[in-house]
């Protein structure tokens, strides 16, 4: 056990957890009492069964979400189950709290069957004002996510897949700056085809980007591909991969302007980079040791370089997207986290380092950046406005009808 | 609208809710961030995956219940749904959280299906550490306890039933002292077949009271009555009503020590009062009215009268019963609240008014009376050890096995 284990086991037994539910109204006085609970409660009572959506004014619900897992892959530890997933589930409602002031529960569910998931989450509706999947396994995750974004209506977010996604392109929109290429030229090979994969794979599709090849372990993702195919790969092969390239990683990475690793330690090497097109970029995320190390992929001839490390440049951290998506959703009392309000999302925090400041270094602003919650917020919740699924509307129509 | 509602709905409108999920551990720095998130957190994980019981160490499961509804009986309100029943729910949870520093977060489900509820509460259970079933209509409130209670390996307490049945076992206890009757020998008659009145007969016979007889709309409940029976009234005519009596409420009220009221406004009269046994106790508990006003009851010759009511001597208030009671089972992480653990919840809320202090008018202690948490809570606990339900043992065994 490291320190840092040490100390952080030490902690979690001292606060026995990251939560704590407490009361935001007084509850001083019998008066209090008698407002807060029995008599004077029946009056909001009422007042929400007879008109249903006032449960955003006077309840909780507006502004808590369920976090949401089964425990099937947690971290880097996999499939550890609900009880051991709790910790994570805390501190991912600890940061939604900190970050964004968004009230967040752990639920964490005693089943991995899609269909009881589903069921269970449906039946948490009047509670929740949103949810984030959380640590689901794919292919599961894919199928509980859309199912479950069909039959609420209240917005569903799988925070493994969009997070990474809308980070990973803010810093792609940056970086593609510094090397003066534009979305729908270059040449974009992902390797890795989880739950991140995946959505990268569909966030750059709607942002613009045509030339997309995804490798698993078995080398490029291709219609017709004879092994290591299913559903999800399958409708990946019709979305990427026009030219229809085969091989391993070695051989489809030759002339590509950006690689993208949601895979594994030292999966990209130091000739693979120098195959890649002039100035490359790569945003090689796996954890806690990423694909290449950007000394070496600078040395091969990258120009950019991101991964999921605090101690590097250019971290591809969610905390940067789920907090604010969250936040602006909820404000708008959303019913959904559209393609669009993710869109919003990716420009809000590429925007928020301006032409001056970029640089190979500086893609992607630091998780602790108090402008990038405000920012995140304030594009998704008017792209909700402006997508018609928000119930309440913050800004004015007439200005978010001239917002580009 | 009354003034009171009027504040009440303002309040709530203000605050949005009356809970708020706060974090309780550091959450300044990126070193914090490292502990209470990624990579520290995987530590704690990884040892509740290796011992399942540690969950109870170092996440906030311990002190935390669901407070599960689906809204079927809220208040005086009926059916009103999940949603409608949020503030309801926040109400009970800020009181768990202000009376005895339990977690408490309502679960509002939208179903009214006994088989779903206890199949959504049952994969809940890996985050939460109890379960306080509230506003569940009967008879699917004891069919769904029952169940629960068998397949869990949490306490589950419905609090309608045994909250209220408590609090007025308590005050029983008190007022037979003063009236030098014993609880073997007194006759109790009780009206209203709801959840309240079931469970009170339950643990009136528990405790060893052996005549009682149970009216509904319908008169006295007997073995074999032909109208208005179903199973629950089955089960109540098996254990209750020894002499068969039939008739009306009226017809057999005469002769009683007791009359136990969860019924509705005015229904018992000066002139069935007058029919009691000398010393008569009542505890006429129908919300805002009770089936008769104190000074009625006194003027017929009643000699102690308890109601539901917050501005009438002997308030028969759950909250009493259900703070100190989840306080002490959680605090021994117990995997039940059973009859036991009952019993004694009823035996320490008695115990805090001492022979010098009982009167007519204060056989149960006042809703704020500091002394009753931590009383219920350490008999409650103390009886889950000596039942073999405590996961955890806080008082020293000894100790614990020479208790009475």
């Amino acid at each position: 056990m490291t320190d840092l284990q040490k100390e952080s086991l030490l902690l979690h037994e001292k606060y026995k957890g990251k939560l704590s539910i407490d009361v935001k109204m007084p509850l001083n006085s019998m008066k209090d009492l008698s407002l807060a609970y029995s008599p004077g409660v029946a009056e909001p009572c009422s007042q929400i069964h007879q008109h249903p959506e006032k449960v955003y004014d006077y309840t909780i619900k507006g502004n808590l979400i369920a976090i949401v897992t089964d425990g099937t892959s947690v971290l880097g530890l996999g499939d550890i189950g609900p009880e051991a997933s709790m910790p994570v589930m805390e501190g991912k409602a600890a940061l939604f709290k900190a970050f964004a002031g968004v009230d967040a529960m752990p639920i964490c569910l005693d089943t991995k069957d899609p269909e009881e998931i589903i069921k269970t989450v449906k039946l948490l509706q009047p509670t929740f004002g949103g949810v984030n999947l959380e640590d689901i396994a794919a292919p599961n995750c894919f199928y509980i996510e859309e199912r479950l974004k069909k039959e609420m209506n209240i917005p569903v977010f799988h925070d493994d897949q969009h997070g990474t996604a809308i980070v990973t392109a803010a810093g792609l929109i940056n970086a593609l700056k510094l090397v003066d290429k534009q979305l729908d030229e270059i040449k974009v090979v992902i390797n890795g085809a989880g739950a991140a994969g995946i959505a990268i794979i569909k966030l750059l599709l709607n942002m613009g980007v045509k030339d997309i090849i995804m490798c698993d372990t078995k080398g490029a993702i291709y219609e017709g591909r004879p092994v290591g195919m299913n559903p999800v790969k399958e409708s990946v092969s019709k979305m990427t991969n026009r030219s229809k390239s085969t091989g391993q990683l070695a051989d489809v990475i030759v002339g590509a302007d950006v690689f993208i690793g949601v895979s594994a330690a030292g999966a990209l090497t130091k000739d693979m980079v120098k195959t890649m097109n002039r100035d490359s970029i790569i945003f090689a995320m796996a954890n806690p040791i990423p694909e290449i190390m950007p000394e070496d992929a600078k040395a091969a001839g990258a120009r950019v370089i991101g991964t999921g490390r605090s101690d590097l440049p250019n971290q591809v951290n969610n905390v940067l997207a789920f907090p604010g998506i969250f936040r602006g959703a909820l404000d708008v009392s959303a019913t959904d986290i559209n393609d669009e309000m993710k869109a919003a999302a990716v420009k809000a925090i590429a925007s928020l380092i301006d032409e001056e400041e970029l640089s190979a270094d500086y893609v992607i602003p630091g998780p602790l950046d108090s402008r990038v919650v405000p920012a995140v917020r304030e594009a998704v919740a008017r792209a909700a406005q402006e997508t018609g699924v928000a119930r309440k509307e913050i800004f004015p129509s007439e200005v978010v009808n001239v917002q580009p």
